[in-house]
């Protein structure tokens, strides 16, 4: 059960002026399962991507790579398929991808290497590129600009809810939108990006600032979460500006870009945590809040190590204010000089750890009263200077285990 | 269920001369539960440990070192319960591991920083010390040399399985005895120790010797596993010579050195697995042995990837031959110009990935067939240098997730 997550209302989600989605049922991995998507984007819309550091990436990644390189960003489509992650699939991988590409092209009369593809699903498997390909063209059949809903629901794999979002506004400038959607639910420790997240903005937006805001917009956002520390082949995050809008902005000093800016990483941020919301199993959403660091790396060393232990996410599940648990994780983090007596730890507003140890005003009622709340925040005073992270992470439950144990049954 | 363990023969258990233990029931966390464990060493006797880097290291840990330091080794008691870890306690916790060796001292006679106090269970709740006062003397009334089966059984925690071995041997200067116990089963990931351990031989051996013997004994076994990648607040490994033998070495060219080192390394081997094999909720042993990389932290970084993958370790419980999770942990484990294309991977015979990809000669039955054994080894060659290790962990169960969440229950 999603942690306070409803799919979105279609009507909700705006349509982007220049970018236009198409759905189809390739049956990759299940017979008659709407698992294709394709995109088209209007002549003049730039994008800009950040991808998975797993050096086992998918063979798409390695395209979106190449292709976002050789053109400077000029996107007119992109494809996604899910089911199968055309990773650790070797040289015929690479090459499935690249006909993938080819064959869209084609059928779109676009320039090959303006065409982005994505795939997601299990690993080690070759792609059925023949299923794939006989997808494409119901999928462009399928194009139209308020299809949004559709598309987030036909890029799950194991989420339990289609997940996307849209903010809009208007500046002095002339108005916004920017719609995003994502997809994911384990494997999720995003380093760099998430499993698959794209969103489209009608401005027009520079190369060089496109490429700032996405990274940007991934470091606020998927680079903050974590579902089970497993960081996918595959993740990848796409910006992209159809420019088909009003606003047209050169640098973030342009007019409207403030806003636009605040925007994507709003939309970004509410699809990462919709991620961790629908996280494998997920009963609780955890907001870990590490403050007083000596620095940016030792407050996400302890923020992950607290999101990635197996015993405080099964607490959390429990319930049960078993927090000496985060006070060990604390202690692993590698911070070789911490000062054990300087640590504060709270759960919401309980003061729950002082001095090296519990705080004498902690009562055990209090912790239970917060740990069974749907969401909760940890936060930790390390008491070292003034560098602070804030990540996000659900529990650890049976289902976890169900899920994963059945995942390609 | 433990993988393929049984719980130790008294009989099994070679006393060592110079050595006797002592059990009782404090009821510390259940009421007449036997968990208190007192051990005694003749005048003489040497020791050395390692412990916990856990920057939030229980009480006991810090009374360890200090007494160790200051009689640079003599040991005459130590005392161990279960139920309570005595960390994250503050100043109080302190206190309380103080008295405990003081009262013990004054019971056995011996000078207070002869005596080293260990704690396991709960964290961040107060040790009961009246409790544990109560039974230091029916402990010591307990006293024999042939008490290791009944002491190995006192200090379990979550274990479902006491943990006990013995090698002995016969040296062209005399013969000699090691008799070890560990308790632990989860917090498991060791980092210069694991949860407590105990090895005593009836030889004498210089401190130098020791102090180095306990360092290579703990490499070669507890810092070798993990179960859930939490490295606890009060690993402890503790090696002791009593001197009441044979042998009397100084340093490693003492007739029988290498002998003796031998036995306590396959004694620390044994204990080490052992704690895997009944690791919480454990179906499966498996064996991570990494080779080829560039250096040992690149070994080490890929063996752990792997065995603290929670998608690996439910794919291994499911019997699922998922064997893409293994690209993926290799593939983020933090080896930033690693050539995906030299990496071979192999579960036991069978030939899984190479090039990048699947093995041609791959079929998922031989995956299955290795899959259903409960002791598995996972091969991964790196292709980079000659650096290797091995990692010992096991699966991740629905019984992980019960156990820990009503673990305080």
């Amino acid at each position: 059960m999603p942690v306070n997550l409803l799919a979105p209302e279609a009507s909700a989600l705006a349509p982007i002026a220049g970018v236009e989605l198409g759905v189809a049922r390739a049956g990759i991995r299940k017979a008659g399962r709407i698992d294709t998507l394709v995109m088209r984007f209007a002549p003049g819309t730039r994008a800009a991507g950040v991808f998975t550091r797993n050096r086992f990436c998918a063979a798409p990644v390695r395209v979106c790579r190449e292709h976002l390189a050789a053109t400077g960003g000029r996107l007119r489509a992109l494809v996604v398929n899910t089911g199968n992650a055309n990773a650790g699939t070797g040289a015929r991988g690479l090459a499935d991808a690249r006909r993938t590409c080819e064959q869209l092209a084609g059928l779109l009369d676009v320039a090959v290497d303006e065409v982005l593809p994505f795939s997601t699903g299990v690993i080690l498997e070759p792609l059925p590129m023949d299923r794939l390909e006989g997808a494409l063209a119901p999928a462009i059949a399928d194009l139209a600009s308020g299809n949004w809903a559709q598309a987030a629901a036909a890029i799950m794999t194991t989420d339990t809810v289609p997940k996307a979002v849209s903010r809009s506004g208007r500046t002095e400038a002339g108005s916004f939108a920017v719609t995003g959607m994502a997809k994911g639910a384990g494997m999720i420790r995003p380093n760099m990006a998430t499993m698959l997240a794209f969103i489209a903005t009608d401005a027009a937006i520079a190369p060089a600032l496109l490429t700032k805001w996405v990274r940007e917009a991934a470091d606020a956002s998927f680079n903050r979460i974590t579902v089970d520390g497993d960081t996918s082949t595959n993740d990848s995050l796409v910006l992209a500006a159809s420019g088909a809008g009003e606003l047209a902005l050169t640098d973030e000093s342009s007019p409207g870009a403030r806003q636009l800016r605040e925007a994507v990483i709003e939309v970004a941020v509410t699809l990462a945590q919709a991620i961790v919301r629908d996280g494998e199993g997920a009963t609780k959403f955890i907001t870990v809040a590490v403050e007083g660091a000596g620095n940016a790396d030792e407050a996400e060393a302890v923020a992950y190590a607290i999101a990635h232990s197996p015993l405080v996410k099964t607490a959390f599940f429990a319930s049960d204010p078993n927090l000496g648990r985060l006070l060990c994780a604390i202690g692993y983090a590698g911070i070789e000089d911490l000062d054990v007596d300087r640590v504060d730890v709270w759960l919401d507003d309980v003061h729950v750890a002082t001095a090296g140890g519990v705080h004498p005003d902690y009562r055990e009622a209090d912790g239970q009263r917060v740990m069974k709340q749907a969401e909760i925040t940890i936060r930790v005073a390390l008491g070292r200077g003034s560098s602070a992270t804030t990540v996000w992470t659900c529990d650890l439950s049976h289902d976890y285990v169900s899920i994963n144990a059945d995942y390609r049954s």
